[in-house]
């Protein structure tokens, strides 16, 4: 016996569902009075137009994605035990892979638990609360976090574009602890600084471990061009395998502080050059003088926001290709990333390519990769792995 | 001016060229009696319709793929000098990625070599010349290799079925050096043992070395099960990560002697356990007398050898991964792979997907890759990505 409503789904709505998927849409369920009385964010006993339980979900019928599924097994309650059991699980997976505490500990429905993200500095935790149903639970996740690993702040940074959907109203709060300023992140053996409170997302981004590691492969001894370096990720891991330059361009100010932070406490201010300006601007400055780099790394901003954009948004990566590649020295690297949704990797792939082909310049993929293991990627959403990142030795 | 005849493409037929790829299928070419007087394997200056120079070719009418670019300047010899100049770029690449000289030398296309596969050894190459272009050039090839990397044993495994299409009979050379039985191989931490003169393809595997990594990752303290182990690639590096045991699963008695051989060097003998056998049935015994094991591996052979085995193929992989989860203890791993070309990533996770619903277990893709940077894809040529590999975490 649930300890939920039922919330019943059309007619061969459910097959989705039983094949794997943790979703469904707004459009598959039967709103019967019941059904739309019910809060958002309220936990259901999902099932099948037949009856048949399907297990226990989330539902707010105003967004598109209308139940997520938690569990199931029709029986799960779900409270703090069951959110510990989910963090207890997550947390095993990441003392595998990571040496210290920093990295996305829950990334939603691929660890189990929908429209929760929580990234780990250390003892401070930031989350965002992406959902009705999240929203609702979050007495039971905070007791849930201090039960398993006892943070000393931990920071909801619900900002995101996705509570409108939701309609939840933009909100900062830190329930737990106090947040001094900017934090320290450790990744791979790089030291950094992060803003918690007006930096972009949770204020770091750990989905692009991997990919630092990998551009820095081919900085030692070269000149490094980083486009779009945010708070330096790609700038500091590049200037300590031993670039004899890198050149360092963000639009944000308040970015290029933190990135010259780290570059002094990681030893390498010496090695690096921050410029502020307009990428697109400043690449065809670069051009223009015939500036050239052995490495270099382009991680713009998302171009396709939405799939309307998509043909335009992918237009952008071509010409971030084509600009990037006319700087990359001859038998150079250059690496280059989307976090576009909307962009599935051969399409990226492809544009990435014509670029390369704008300037006559041939390659070959060394590396195709994506986020790393702490974004881990539900089996039946695949088109949840929005990053994509390539690296490309050019003749 | 070009030092090769001119081969003439059909009207619209450069663009795909124009547009960065190397081939040119037969149905694109304008076989006139000169064309079709050519000896197969032979350099041609390569033209589109209104004689616009395109690049220099190796040209062969009898393959669906009939003409491969090496470059697309008209004026490029190519000679020892020109193999010589790729084999260093590649070198160079290669040099940055791994501390030892074990590693996929060449990778055809990719390293802009048509054709020729070369595998490194430290001082023993091992290459597949698969085209009859390629063929044609082996004295420069092995001019340009004794140039750059002087050898001291150079094999030529010709046997593969690609060199059937261009007419070209199976043959094995040691044109350089001697082969005195198997050599060893390094790779990560580990030391194997290959038989470079009747171990499958050119004798080893390099293009798992980073999946073998990332499931390593998952084998401390863990039995593990390798279901098909060949050299023992996957099997010796859980052990060096600290399982407590891996069976190892072989039909082969050739390839378990090797891995047993590679188990006693690294100091694992004690922890590995060698079963030969078809995979299917041991899985099916395992599953029967409920056996357990965190990690479970499984690298089959190509299930789709041909796109008319696609249906069949995939369902292969299907019943593996169903299989294989239903072997995965609570909180395990499973790791899964697919070689065969004609699977697309989409299409391999989907199965995998499914075989995981069949056994009714949920899970998180922590990775999902391909093989190794010493196996580049060529930007024109996405599809040549052949392998596949998934790391998912079970609940």
């Amino acid at each position: 016996m649930s300890a939920y409503p039922d919330l019943r789904l059309k007619p061969n709505a459910h097959k989705r569902v039983l094949r794997g998927s943790p979703w469904v849409f707004s459009n598959e369920l039967e709103l019967d009075s019941v059904a739309k009385a019910l809060e958002p964010g309220a936990l259901v006993n999902l099932k099948g137009s037949d009856g048949h339980a399907l297990g226990v979900a989330m539902f707010n019928r105003h967004p598109l994605i209308a139940a997520r599924l938690f569990s199931r097994d029709p029986k799960t309650q779900i409270d703090t035990a069951f959110l510990a059991t989910s963090l207890e699980r997550a947390l095993k997976i990441r003392d595998r892979l990571f040496e210290r505490p920093y990295y996305r500990l829950i990334h939603a429905e691929a660890d189990g638990l929908p429209g929760m993200i929580i990234d780990r500095f250390g003892d401070v935790l930031v989350a965002q609360l992406n959902t009705a149903g999240a929203e609702r639970l979050k007495p039971h996740l905070l007791e849930a976090l201090d039960h398993v690993l006892a943070p000393k702040t931990v920071v909801l940074r619900d900002d995101s574009p996705a509570r409108q959907l939701e309609g939840l109203p933009p909100s900062f709060e830190v329930p737990v602890g106090q947040l001094g300023g900017r934090i320290e992140v450790f990744e791979n053996d790089a030291r950094y600084f992060a803003d918690l409170e007006s930096g972009q997302k949770t204020g770091w981004f750990y989905d692009q471990r991997l990919n630092r590691r990998w551009a820095a492969k081919f900085a030692g001894e070269n000149r490094v061009l980083d486009c779009y370096s945010f708070s330096g990720g790609f700038t500091i891991q590049a200037a300590l395998a031993g670039a004899r330059e890198v050149v360092t361009l963000d639009r944000s100010q308040t970015a290029i502080d933190l990135a010259k932070e780290a570059a002094a406490a990681n030893g390498v201010a010496e090695v690096c050059r921050f410029v502020k300006g307009d990428a697109f601007t400043r690449l065809a400055e670069l051009a223009k003088n015939k500036e050239r780099f052995e490495l270099v790394i382009a991680d713009p901003p998302a171009f396709v926001k939405t799939k309307k954009d998509l043909a335009q948004g992918l237009k952008g990566y071509r010409k971030v290709a084509r600009l990037a590649a006319s700087l990359v020295a001859s038998g150079g690297t250059l690496f280059m990333a989307s976090c576009s949704h909307h962009a599935d990797p051969a399409s990226f792939t492809e544009q990435v390519k014509r670029g390369l082909n704008d300037v006559g310049r041939q390659g070959r993929i060394l590396y195709s990769g994506g986020a790393g293991p702490d974004h881990p990627v539900h089996p039946a959403l695949p088109e949840t792995a929005y990053l994509k990142a390539l690296l490309i030795a050019l003749d």
